[in-house]
């Protein structure tokens, strides 16, 4: 049996892509449960590029056992050096570099030429090497790098002492027959040193013309033992190769896939994807494989056939086999804590006793007002409870919200903050209703932080299902800080979200950092 | 130059998809657009499964100029007239029948012997050439099937007139080599008569392992001249091949697909993608390839280095190669209606005067209420209208709606309805202040129609925007009913597509019909 290391990214490359950012906590909670699924190496962020980064990789070297922790830096030194002090913590620490090797990348970008390219990748691995055992390069843009040219920088970084070389399609522009080709030549140019080292050839492949998976298979059909890759294929642009369609791949066509294992613990899927589009609030598509709501559903007409024999011909997995949950109901009025908590343990969520109080008081209060509290209901409470913030934190405070509208009188607000301890009332109108509330709390906190997005669904079935409100503000400096709250009035939770919202960009003042983003 | 044929599914097995269903306007408005995008071939329906379907694709055949029609049919007599009955309208029809061939289906479902499914095909393909000289035959779940059986199959259907022959991969379980293996033993055992028929040999692909688009290009390498894909790639369970990123690959790497086009206008690609997410109400996530709406995206962090540089590094193609319009203002207070117009033609809404006045007069009143309306908005007002009802079908009216709600007071609400032309009025209290809508609307009718889905979605950036309401209502037969609204207040756009749906299901007790459902 040949075993295939399945390296996640979500936390890096996925958490990278426009919208999906996570606090420390929710990045946490995403790398415990990625351990559950059995992923081989978690690249837990890049340490340089934010202080919040950097804490985060930290956080989750300490706490998370099983898999590799992984950081990345660039070829510098102090990108190497941050890089270590965050995964240090590790029992199985990683540092991975990387370094473009393409023409235009090269020109472009760096504006170096091709020999102090090699140079930089060799000081970059050794100085990698000197202080942990498990180093992996990139050149980045392999795709487009020359082949000859990609094999001599490999083969000096492997010289240099690294221990896994990983080959990415940073633009997703490789077909599938041409990427396998690639990496062969890869063995037949350096087999020899490959196998004197016992070198593991990676790849990282992204999506921008819909082949992630495919190259990454066809990589491995020639030779690759490890995949980078993401839960929900989130990531840059078009995102990265999906770690749920490449593990179901392998496990669905073992006959074609044969003796090769992924040490995926393929049940756990489901829960992680809900988990990752949940806390990222990168929703998945309907009609997403594997894990879109449709991927195991017939439309009606079918199902009346007869489930069972159709099942057989239509269905090449089984739900089951990725742990499908599908919407059931979990919490009835008189269900007690002990069930939400199995909930929350079973959906990887660590919170703190504190948390999971809170959790289950807004789920008891929610089972008083409706029949039955859903699965989703109870992940979109956890996931707002998870993100929040803490007490010193909290510097504005909702005390009450009064709402009046119709199509035949204007939408009018009025809103009680407690702000630094004293209370404080606006009044507001606006177009709809949630205009109205953000126009009267505009009335009272810093002008200059300025909603950006506003993203509202409702969560279950009905028109008593929870509001999940999610909004984006910014300050005046340009950062962008997520809120998320959930509420069974939609006008609470709006102005629940944008109260944390701007929270956040008032505790921000205090500590600014300049964030510097990787992209391979 | 080959030209390989476009044939888009969307209206067929991207429309049966569960949560799709299309009104008979909504189809001849996305017929009309994939036109002007240049697909070969449309499939509008399966007449045969409904009578909505029937009239849809008859409409179609009528008014949609450029692409055959086709039509779909099971092997049955009745299926292949009532497809011709549709198909027949256009200068260019296609009847397209099917029959599955693999061991399970053949034992599972149809319950046959392999020679009576030869006879099945030999007298649909035979009856079908009768009415219509282009015939296209599917082996369907042919990804599963024997080699040699299939071939059998094959032979017989073009011996029989068949003058397309589409090899699919129904349950999605094929590898790419092992695909593109099994298109060239069609052309190894079948070359000669496939080459004197000037048979189009043709693939559908689904997406259930993530491959359907590698399948389908590994197929065009080994000799498939027709590619059948849908818009978004929706379709059954995870969808077909994606006609977005199939033709973009082709495109964008000429290199490798030496001397073949499609035909398509790319530049048409992104209007048709929002057009079908909206109509369909399938949202397609972020990250998806192409036309998700990061695809072209960078952090924030990224565009701070120089974003010209940047395109040259990591675009492999332009956002305007496939007319990418993203969310830029376009109706600020001043503009007329010749704007509105403008935008309505070119995102292939085809409405009537009524309609378009409609859209002008509710774009107006938002301009005045908001300081900018932008593009979203206006196909959000437009969708909402095209797939509206008549003044007959208008059962239900709503006069007024008033809520009043707050953290502190139980949200109530106040609707006045006009049913049958008399005003009644009924108050509800709920959870929320949706909830207490629905539940005053209860008050007044038919209470077997029941609130099955409700969904909501703030369609641009501030809370000032428009609030893009969707549910579905169920009746007590179990039919269910999609209706959208789109309104400034949340409330009132719930309570507006309550109403419709409502309509929809009262009006439907008039005239009901069952369903059939295809699946290949």
């Amino acid at each position: 049996m040949k075993k295939i290391i399945i390296f996640d990214t979500t936390l890096r490359d996925g958490e990278q892509s426009p919208g999906a950012s996570l606090t420390m906590q929710e990045k946490l909670i995403v790398a415990k449960q990625l351990a559950k699924l059995g992923v081989g190496v978690i690249e837990a962020g890049f340490p340089i590029s934010s202080e919040g980064d950097f804490e985060a990789v930290k956080l989750i070297a300490k706490q998370v056992k099983g898999p590799i922790i992984c950081g990345l830096a660039r070829t510098k030194k102090e990108d190497i050096d941050r890089a270590w002090q965050a995964v240090k913590y590790s029992k199985k620490p990683r540092i991975h570099t990387f370094c473009a090797t393409s023409d235009i990348h090269i020109k472009e970008k760096l504006r170096k030429t091709k020999e102090e390219v090699i140079q930089m990748t060799i000081d970059a691995v050794k100085h990698a090497k000197s202080l942990c055992k498990d180093v992996e390069f990139s050149p980045e843009d392999a795709a487009r790098t020359d082949l000859d040219y990609m094999c001599d920088v490999v083969k000096a970084a492997i010289e240099s002492g690294a221990t896994t070389i990983n080959i990415p399609d940073t633009v997703g522009y490789a077909e599938p027959e041409e990427f396998g080709k690639r990496i062969r030549y890869v063995f037949d140019k350096l087999g020899n040193i490959i196998r004197k080292n016992n070198v593991i050839i990676s790849i990282h492949c992204h999506d921008d013309l819909g082949l992630a998976v495919a190259n990454s298979l066809e990589a491995v059909k020639n030779g690759a033992i490890q995949i980078e890759c993401t839960m929900n294929g989130i990531g840059e642009r078009a995102g990265n190769c999906s770690l749920e369609e490449v593990v179901m791949n392998i496990k669905t066509r073992k006959d074609f896939f044969k003796d090769i294992t992924t040490g995926i613990n393929t049940k756990e899927i489901f829960k992680t994807s809900q988990l990752v589009s949940s806390l990222t609030g990168l929703a998945v598509q309907r009609n997403k494989a594997i894990i879109g709501q449709n991927a195991f559903a017939h439309e009606a007409g079918v199902h009346q056939h007869g489930v069972l024999s159709h099942k057989l011909t239509y269905e090449i997995m089984k739900p089951e086999e990725i742990g499908w949950i599908g919407t059931n109901i979990v919490i009835g009025k008189h269900s007690g804590r002990h069930a939400v908590e199995a909930i929350l343990k079973d959906m990887g969520y660590d919170l703190t006793k504190d948390q999971i109080k809170k959790v289950i008081g807004k789920v008891k209060n929610l089972a008083d007002k409706q029949k039955e509290v859903m699965r989703e209901d109870i992940i979109a409470i956890a996931t707002d409870i998870a993100g929040g913030l803490s007490k010193e934190e909290e510097i504005i405070k909702l005390d009450e919200v009064k709402v009046t509208t119709g199509n035949k009188t204007q939408p009018e607000a009025t809103v009680t903050l407690i702000v630094d301890g004293k209370k404080k009332t606006g009044k507001g109108k606006g177009v709809g209703p949630v205009d109205a509330v953000s126009h009267a709390i505009g009335t009272m906190i810093d002008p200059s932080i300025k909603l950006k997005e506003y993203g509202l669904k409702a969560i279950t079935g009905g028109t008593d299902a929870l509001a999940d409100v999610s909004i984006k503000v910014q300050d005046k400096n340009g950062n962008i800080f997520k809120a998320e709250a959930v509420n069974e009035g939609i006008m609470m939770a709006s102005a629940i979200a944008l109260i944390k919202g701007m929270n956040k960009a008032l505790n921000f003042k205090r500590k600014p950092k300049k964030r510097i983003h990787a992209q391979y």
